[in-house]
């Protein structure tokens, strides 16, 4: 392990990073004091969740870039901002590093956040740098700290039957690029399958959808899709009970993955379904407000495809095929322990 | 590892956790959404800080029980909070679990964390759960959100020549009793020698210490004892550009880390300058303000010890002896990469 000691290292990383003009006035004491302060908004409500990826579980040097490590772990709490239609703002980092990782890669590792905090107008406001023993794994934690306006907060639990079911965008890229890069690694990937591998390696949080829903005013159910389409659904289904049914043919697919389904002869939807970290965003919302939300959407240079329907009944998702057909749809996700 | 899935642990860990009365009007929405939402108040800045321990690093079976682990993880974020004079709040925690915890032991550790969050009314907001592949190192990060009123923060940066420097207790008792339970394990420890042991393994944040000098609206620098009393001197000397002086013999001890040093033959100065973790403050006030400020913690049932004086030059801490002689104080602390 080549690296500087841990209070040099942490200097390092956390100097270069810049502080948005937009955020200055409201960060009261940044890094590197015991805490970071930050003034709060008239109307507004603090939004705060924080994530976890370990190597070997999340991630692999197969499947992902050192930038890429921090660009996700950045963007999977974003997402979750985002599910709450909220603004994404400050963020605290806190890293376990095997000594298997070299300096040059931690700092890529925060440039891959860094870039993706830019982005969004973003702050590094704290954090943590702690040495992992062994060759245990790399583990990176992000809390992200964001607002959203006082009784505006979109949650899980507001689906009413007789809602029409949302999606922000194409689901099953991110779990066929994952599929691509376990199969060729990251190095020897195919061009035409780095489309994919981006998705999964750099995916981008809906937060302007996130607000567009906010700003709406309508009745909105919303969570964003990190364990697969239908995991997120059952959660909508249970917190709001009742039944969600999504209208198969109507799920938004990329082209690629649909190639690269035909390519392996594999099933797409065990990637639209159930393949994670696609970050778009699933909701429910009154049928009245489909036109206003689609136009809302367009004015936005966004999409919005609706894939289903909200009906009475138990806690549950239901798939219905071209055929008229209809099935329970599996609870499974993305499950660490299984 | 006889364990549930991830969902259902989650459930079980945060199910049982209550929302304190003086929380459950500004929790909008709690855990189990996509983020937790909450409430500010006017007046009030928000504090966040996030700390991660690691086994092996920050801990061993041979010197903490599981409920300890989780204690300590959040007293140290609570010390953070403390260590700025504001109001710890709400916290989120993200478990890193590999398959040689047992359930029973995770709900421990879940227990040492709503035992002390209970202490400081607080509430459990969120977090994640993931799996440590392998062997590898369990790791719990915390973060807690907390507030202060507004242009109320102590940071280290405040300290002016002049200015006496204090600690809100004995110092130590946490590094020797780090050293007892190494060398004789958690259990064969010697009954005398547990008073050191539980402040090694069940250290208390020093909230109201903090809120007595916050409130007192002196100007005061402050920092909490996590890496050594030297370190956290060296801290505040480099954030107010000032020197240092600790007076040797008004640094309080505990006598049982007296006792522990004599049998062991070994000297308690270096628990008592290098030893962190004892989570006292340290800080520096204006010498007009010292019977004041003495007077204030007797008031609220605490004490205050004046432990040397801060004087114009380079950025350093100096340690003067008993003797008159003087010597600069090593720079060393707590380091995880050394």
């Amino acid at each position: 392990m080549k690296r500087r000691d841990e209070f040099g290292l942490i200097r390092l990383l956390t100097g270069g990073q810049q502080t948005p003009d937009t955020l200055a006035s409201r960060l009261v004491v940044g890094n590197g004091d015991d805490a970071a302060v930050m003034s709060g908004r008239t109307g507004y409500d603090w939004i705060a969740c924080c994530d976890t990826m370990v190597e070997h579980v999340h991630f692999a040097r197969r499947t992902m870039r050192p930038f890429d490590i921090g660009h996700k772990a950045l963007a999977a709490n974003i997402s979750d901002i985002a599910a709450m239609g909220g603004i994404p703002l400050f963020y605290l980092v806190s890293l376990g590093l095997p000594a298997s990782f070299e300096e040059a890669e931690i700092v890529e590792i925060y440039e891959g956040m860094s870039r993706l905090a830019a982005t969004y107008h973003m702050a590094l406001v704290g954090g943590d740098t702690v040495a992992i023993p062994g060759d245990g794994p790399l583990t990176i934690t992000v809390t992200v700290l964001g607002e959203v306006e006082t009784g505006r907060s979109l949650t899980r639990a507001a689906a009413k039957p007789g809602d029409r079911i949302f999606v922000t965008g194409p689901v099953g890229s991110s779990g066929a690029g994952l599929h691509a890069l376990l199969a060729c690694g990251i190095d020897e990937l195919p061009e035409r399958w780095q489309t994919i591998a981006e998705a999964h390696r750099l995916p981008m949080p809906q937060v302007t959808a996130g607000r567009v829903l906010g700003e709406s005013g309508a009745r909105i159910a919303l969570n964003d899709v990190s364990d697969g389409l239908a995991s997120e659904a059952w959660e909508i289904a249970e917190a709001s009970r009742a039944t969600l049914v999504l209208t198969e043919d109507t799920i938004p697919i990329a082209d690629d993955v649909v190639a690269y389904a035909a390519a392996t002869g594999l099933h797409a939807q065990e990637w639209t379904l159930y393949g994670g970290e696609d970050y778009q965003l699933i909701g429910c919302a009154p049928p009245d407000e489909q036109e206003r939300l689609t136009r809302a959407f367009q004015d936005a240079g966004l999409s919005l495809h609706w894939i289903g329907y909200v009906t009475e009944g138990l806690e549950q998702v239901r798939i219905r095929r071209a055929s008229g057909e209809e099935a329970l749809l599996a609870k499974k996700g993305y499950n660490h322990f299984q």
